[in-house]
């Protein structure tokens, strides 16, 4: 390695920095989740993560830099296993697309909600930044880039999943994957207002069952 | 009025607290707006308001139940604007159902819009509320009593509204008015993110009007 220092240091010096970025948003995610994102320091962020505050400031500018490097990696993983379940489930689906009736459709918003990590921690601090967000109109711009970013991302896979189907979204696919998300928020919180003694996971994709099929359906039709 | 002293006494009584109620609520509502929900100290209510922390504590209990007393009047207000937009906007439609296309509901839903109270303050306090009640298990119950009270007298306004034009939802309607508030509030949101030098009536009504129609359609079928 040591024939080409010029080339391999910066890459260990990159490696090095991501683990740092890593560690700090785990420790972020934590504290986050834990103590609110409002009343959240910089200063627990760096404890936790066993970090100065120089390490922090040397890799975000602010505590909203880094709440938006770490939902990127979120909803990252998010769109990784919604594509793992375009992978997955759609192959071994037998149905016609003229059979896809609303409990079809169910069964398989289903299995793609199956593969979700645990949502609860994630969309109660996403939901404090945004509702922060509201009151600020600096951080608000960053918010509706990011979310622009994400939903574009997102808006792809949908459209390859019905189009999977033999469906094609009846309107703007950007805005029919804003309602889709959207409603599966609100599934979310909804289980999570429902209580500590519930399990979150299993009543937020109750509720999207509920829900997402006939709106799919109801902004979707045949290709053909 | 003396000679009914046993019955006019807890009349003027019961008006004089109504007014101190509505007087607390109004201040509640300022204080919240301008220094969040979670921030706003009951002594900053009062004060605002003019009154002592007794009396404060002779008409509600806590922060919590003030919140919920002013979200029903709130909530109210806009459920009379949507009765008095049945009322009004229904007899003028000469359109027959079979013509009910996609941007004949948009203009439908605009006018309802147009006959609403601005938003932009009363949705940050209730985002900042119900974020507060993703994290207090006792507040959130209250929140779902609450919220399905509301959503109940809003499905029954919101069936008189889709049966007016001759069509029925095909879910459940308390699922489908669920489905319309969690949109027409992201509407709202979305409006608030874009920024202060944004008109948020008008954007929250454009944004509402490209979601709403399709979903609106897609979740109802003609009775016929």
């Amino acid at each position: 390695m040591t024939t080409q220092p010029v080339d391999v240091e910066p890459a260990v010096e990159s490696a090095r920095r991501q683990k740092t970025r890593e560690r700090l948003m785990d420790a972020a995610f934590d504290v986050f989740a834990e103590q609110g994102v409002h009343a959240a320091s910089i200063e627990a962020v760096t404890e936790r993560a066993g970090f100065t505050r120089g390490a922090f400031y040397s890799n975000f500018a602010s505590k909203e830099e880094l709440f938006f490097a770490l939902a990127e990696r979120e909803n990252g993983v998010r769109l990784d296993r919604l594509q793992e379940g375009i992978d997955i489930i759609f192959p071994t689906l037998a149905t016609p697309v003229e059979s896809l009736d609303i409990e079809a459709v169910a069964e398989i918003v289903d299995r793609f909600m199956l593969l979700q990590p645990n949502d609860r921690h994630w969309c109660i601090v996403e939901s404090e930044f945004r509702t922060l967000a509201l009151r600020s109109p600096e951080v608000a711009a960053r918010y509706i880039d990011y979310e622009t970013r994400i939903d574009t991302r997102l808006a792809r896979l949908l459209e390859e999943a019905v189009g999977t189907v033999g469906l094609r979204f009846t309107i703007d696919s950007l805005q029919a994957t804003r309602i889709i998300t959207t409603l599966a928020q609100q599934a979310t919180y909804d289980a999570i207002l429902a209580g500590p003694d519930v399990a979150t996971d299993d009543l937020a994709r109750a509720n999207a069952r509920r829900v997402l099929p006939a709106v799919l359906l109801g902004l979707t039709e045949p290709v053909a």
